[in-house]
């Protein structure tokens, strides 16, 4: 039996029928080096945001029902034509559409939860020597009706499938060719990494890393899928690309297949951050409920909180970071929530940025933390709060400062290329 | 028990969601006057072209079930998007593709027949006083793979459900407000029929009215569903629409719910028509298999074929009509086939017309035809063939005699609105 291999391809690889028929060059290079291999295609780009905008002319609050069978199509669209594609230039293929196989989801429509793939079908016709192309973002609810994962939830379809079939790897394609120690238009030296933790590759999805959804990294990480991140630009001809082990690109696996591990990983950041401070908020049980609750209800995610411990144990300041999309709407929600909550007086600031330092070798080195600390103090930045996990620190700074700051702690852990 | 109705929209009636909009009230108006609803749709106009065409570019012979898949999808969108609007206007309803009811189909994708129609689940519903909006077009073949029943086939679906859900009658919605005696832009003074048989109906769409697909006249008769042809382009609160015994438009039912047959119902005509004849053709067995076979081989549609009896008993002269877009390749084929048929030479031309008298009254009257040819000799117009059904004359002319024809023999059987 030959190992499986499922490819994912997003909606800019997927573009049109010269980009459809670039895939399928990928996918036969893949068929010719011995793999069974399964496609997970999205919608060809800005096919979604079309019938998304025809679902909200049609109605602004629509049922998420009717919504899923609309967005759905586009992935069934691609699926067809990369099938056909493939057939011309001689590889066995068919499309696969999520209520085919099934790809079982719960009733969440619109932002659905895979429940459980059958992957027997797949596998038989795999063995056939077949190729399954399977449409991503897409599975079969409860109600026997089409429900979708939510934007971007073609990673985690062929996440998933990659598990129900016992994927060797699952590679996913899009327009960069690996992850990077950290942004390389900040620092040209920034180097692409052969092997990322999936630990450390949630941290960096979450902290702004847009190579891959949160959601599919936490099911790679809970199955063990070994996936791997690689360009769908380069020459499906250059035959680096058809190297089984070990094809340019990042993969993404278990901590224990990581041999030499770096105290730092990457240096991750996020942009548009705001700050909020209320001053002299009463120190007494209850109150950080009263402040998070209206916003956790007007949908305001906060992200870092810092509360201070009072001096004289009456009052304290109390800080919390927010997307800056969000900060009029919190800002009001404070306010009309003033006299339950009790503080002194509010006090905000948007143009932020935090910056993320990530390294699951961080868990058995000391001292990670001050030395960055030491370094941004060394430039003059001023650091406005500050959070940390095992492998993770991160730092809210001024937007001005931003280029700066992750170059210092980029040169500051030996990131940068020779 | 309320009765059941069907109500078909094409794709200039759902070409936008303005126009969705618009099918929604249509169907609320019906609604509220007492129906159990079920809507048929379309893709929406120029979507399907679209789709064509990507899978045409995708490669120009492909896997007629990848077609279908990426085909399937207009109708896919438009259901969803018209359940919005119903919705949003207050009416319960939900989408339902081809594979969720199932319509189960032959496996000849792409031009698929329907099987069988499960209408259980679709009565279940319609009782508990939910509208059923249905993709058209399509169903499921016995691979579990989706299947379309062929351009226009949206007509031959909300046939095919009026007949599975016992529907009192199946409203199929145009761009024009009924059947006409003949085509109102060569003579204004066409009228709206009322009624007509399905046989009448099945010859006018045969012979080139464009207002229903022959496959569902042809269910329509079989089944005995009562057809209603009306216009999406009038005012949805028109109260005029709401009569649900006699709204405006031209039904299409048994010959029997005629009470007073016309002798001739409508004139039709079909442009566009070649003619081609073989002269001095071997009078002998098996010569008419030699001319025709690699013709039908070729996909070549033949139409009136006309055989003069041989003066000696040893050659005779074949003449038959064709689209003019088969001309060439036919003539190609003829010559090919020349040494097998054995005959003198061929001619052909094209421009002419196929001009059609249609009327189930023609069986109890005799001298029809005659009276036919009598007025058109009369205006100097010269026939180049004649064939007969028993409720149909069609004669062929040349095409620049075609408006006066048309006109001259509506007239003659009393057509003419006074």
């Amino acid at each position: 039996m030959m190992a499986r291999l499922v490819m994912k391809f997003g909606g800019t690889s997927v573009a049109d029928i010269d980009r459809i028929r670039n895939v399928a060059r990928h996918v036969k290079r893949e068929v010719d080096a011995g793999w069974e291999v399964a496609v997970v295609v999205s919608a060809m780009s800005g096919k979604t945001n079309e019938l998304v905008a025809w679902t909200r002319a049609a109605a602004p609050m629509h049922d998420a029902r009717e919504y899923d069978a609309v967005v759905a199509s586009g992935e069934q669209v691609t699926s067809g034509l990369l099938a056909i594609c493939l057939q011309e230039i001689g590889v066995n293929a068919r499309s696969w559409q999520g209520w085919q196989i099934p790809i079982k989801t719960d009733n969440a429509h619109g932002a659905a939860r895979i429940l459980d793939i059958d992957g027997s079908k797949l596998i038989e016709r795999l063995g056939e020597g077949q190729v399954a192309v399977i449409a991503g973002f897409q599975g079969l609810g409860p109600d026997n009706r089409i429900a979708t994962l939510g934007r971007g939830g073609s990673d985690t379809s062929a996440v998933a499938i990659a598990a129900a079939i016992g994927a060797a790897r699952c590679d996913i394609y899009t327009d960069v060719d690996g992850v990077y120690t950290t942004d390389p238009r900040i620092v040209p030296k920034a180097k692409r990494l052969d092997r990322v933790s999936h630990e450390e590759m949630l941290e960096m999805a979450s902290l702004g890393a847009k190579v891959l959804q949160v959601r599919s990294v936490e099911l790679a990480m809970v199955h063990g899928v070994r996936t791997f991140v690689r360009s769908s630009f380069d020459d499906p001809a250059d035959p680096r690309l058809g190297d089984v082990d070990n094809p340019p690109g990042t993969l993404i696996c278990d901590e224990d297949e990581i041999v030499e591990k770096q105290v730092v990983t990457g240096i991750a950041y996020s942009k548009d951050e705001a700050q909020i401070s209320l001053r002299e908020v009463a120190d007494k049980p209850g109150v950080a409920a009263a402040v998070f609750v209206p916003l956790a209800e007007a949908n305001i995610n906060v992200d870092m909180i810092v509360q201070n411990v009072s001096e004289d144990g009456t009052t304290t300041d109390m800080t919390f970071t927010l997307p800056v999309a969000d900060f009029e709407r919190a800002m009001s929600e404070l306010e009309k929530a003033k006299d339950k909550i009790g503080y002194a007086k509010v006090q905000g600031s948007r143009d932020l940025v935090k910056v993320s330092v990530i390294g699951i070798g961080m868990r058995s080195h000391a001292g990670v933390a001050a030395s960055a600390f030491q370094a941004l103090a060394a430039k003059g930045i001023n650091i406005r709060a500050i959070t940390t996990s095992e492998i993770k620190i991160s730092i809210l700074i001024d937007s001005a400062y931003t280029e700066l700051a992750v170059r210092t702690l980029h040169s500051l852990y030996g990131l940068d290329a020779a």
